[in-house]
């Protein structure tokens, strides 16, 4: 019956934010004069009362696609998949308050495994003051989590003070809140295997920021306080989530090669890749954060008062006729070529 | 490494609820001034501020495990979907309001297969004024999908207003809110195919009642109104359902056959089997309300000033020596003889 005649289209023709503006456009409708946003950022958001903002997010992680337990422990499998989530909520400028965990696992699995992956989840739960209140246990052939994370912005007078991807503007400075690519330099380590030798410090630390990443809640918070308006996390990788910004907000950027900050550990052991991973790698969870340059300082200055790190500024927001580009420019200047890499969950068919 | 001696427990030699209890040991401890309570209840319920609640849950659905779409549309499974969570939502006695929305799928899918399953999450949240505000879409070996809804208690003033499943007291009433086995009895007819002569109205209408659920929010409201604090919603089966109140409010119930409602068109086709179904069933989406017979009444008179059918009153809440008991007696007031059956995630090994 299907396929007389007409074209099929099957989801991996069209990627995954081909397919997700194909299906936001069906649910649009059912739309509520308190939903600030829905569908296209890292969190939806809506105003139960004036002056606070409830955001929540959600995640599935699919075991062979997301993740391997053949280089990913339990426990560091439960506390990833919550800190994915716990760092959308970062990326909006708000606090993580409640989980809620959706296990689907086959049933010859062992109670120990199981436990050990709550542990990761209470863990990363404590450590963030997210409190993880309910979710559902299933049988299902492969094993996948499904997390969904609600928080809660600052409150407010007037405006939700939120950071979101659609307000850069031209003239905005950008900034990123730590050092990328240590996370795929970690899971290339975990992929080699651990060899003949001991690791050595510095990867155990690359690895530890592949298996433990470390969403920037409280800089989320102290960007927002500052003023700045427009953030993403680092997840997809650099080019692809700043290229997410651009597209929002109808901008283009254009960064310093020389100042992306690169974890140093990652230039020694990968020299010509460690550009590659800092741009593409994605799953730093760092947050990319947009707005005046003086409120980035002044988010700085509030951040080493607090003891985090000051924020890099790598670049600028310029507008043009197209938007959404991401420009690299080398010491000299000359722009890079350079595709906008970045994980897509449905592969996109070649020609 | 493992097994070394020690004895391997696998998921499936606990059976789902077995599983949940291990694992909310272990985040339990991650706990919260404002959070009323997690795991265990038919949503996760939390004080944002004084006088409101916000209460969350989820589901997670696997083909093969929960659906076959050999014989449920995408459109149905859509709808059904958000159907069981809006239905725990009403067990609360709460409004559903946002829903975010997991989806994973294979490549290969089509594209108008994810249209047109995102039109029943669209339908379903249109009728009960729940929007669908965010979401992931996911690569995966298999089809799974992942519903997470948010909902708002009414207000109140003292204490939150609120069903619960451990609130039954000894005296209290238990009552249906509508006929029961319908769901079971749809399925049956949809696995029995088409057959030879065209289906018949009756029929039609069982297999609506299992591809087509409707969460009995406006009941729920009605219920907490009135004053009833204890309720839970018919997804496992009318037995296990209640036997889950009891085992949490430390009671047990005794109810009478005859005064269960099971629809006419079970009686008619499945004769034998309709009772079966009605106590085992499940997946009716009817609440079973527990509370004062005063109250219980008061809710009939509000539901039938807004053209909803009464509650339908088939037993009452005992207290004994042990707990979590569900007797169902016959018209001469013998107990019948039954397990406690109803739809168990991970199958419970024999010995």
């Amino acid at each position: 019956m299907k396929g007389g005649g007409r074209e099929l289209v099957r989801v991996g023709d069209l990627g995954e934010f081909g397919l997700i503006k194909r299906l936001d456009a069906i649910v649009r409708e059912s739309s509520n004069p308190r939903l600030l946003f829905g569908i296209g950022d890292d969190a939806a958001a809506w105003e139960p009362e004036p002056g606070t903002v409830t955001v929540a997010t959600t995640d599935c992680l699919i075991e062979g696609v997301h993740f391997d337990l053949a280089t990913t422990s339990w426990t560091d499998l439960g506390w990833k998949a919550l800190a994915e989530n716990l760092s959308d909520v970062a990326a909006m400028g708000c606090r993580p308050r409640y989980a809620l965990i959706g296990l689907a696992l086959p049933n010859d699995r062992l109670l120990e495994d199981a436990e050990a992956l709550y542990r990761g989840f209470a863990q990363c739960g404590a450590e963030y003051n997210c409190s993880i209140v309910g979710g559902d246990t299933v049988a299902s052939p492969i094993v996948s989590l499904h997390v969904t994370v609600v928080g809660e912005s600052l409150p407010s007078v007037d405006e939700p003070r939120l950071l979101k991807r659609s307000s850069a503007q031209p003239g905005d400075s950008v900034a990123v809140t730590g050092p990328l690519g240590g996370s795929a330099a970690g899971l290339r380590l975990l992929q080699r295997g651990p060899g003949r030798e001991a690791r050595r410090a510095p990867d155990e630390a690359l690895i530890e920021s592949h298996l433990r990443p470390r969403p920037r809640v409280i800089v989320g918070l102290a960007l927002v306080e500052a003023g700045i308006r427009c953030a993403i996390d680092v997840s997809d990788g650099l080019l692809a989530d700043l290229g997410h910004i651009c597209e929002r907000s109808y901008v283009n950027a254009e960064i310093d090669l020389a100042r992306i900050p690169i974890d140093p550990a990652v230039v020694a052991e990968f020299r010509s890749e460690a550009t590659d991973f800092a741009l593409s790698g994605g799953e730093d969870y760092e947050l990319i954060a947009v707005g005046p340059e003086a409120c980035l300082e002044q988010a700085s200055t509030t951040l080493s008062e607090l003891g985090e790190p000051a924020l890099i500024i790598i670049g600028t927001i310029v507008s043009s006729d197209d938007h959404g580009t991401v420009q690299i420019r080398n010491a000299d200047g000359q722009p890079l070529k350079l595709g906008r890499a970045g994980y897509e969950h449905f592969a996109i068919a070649k020609p």
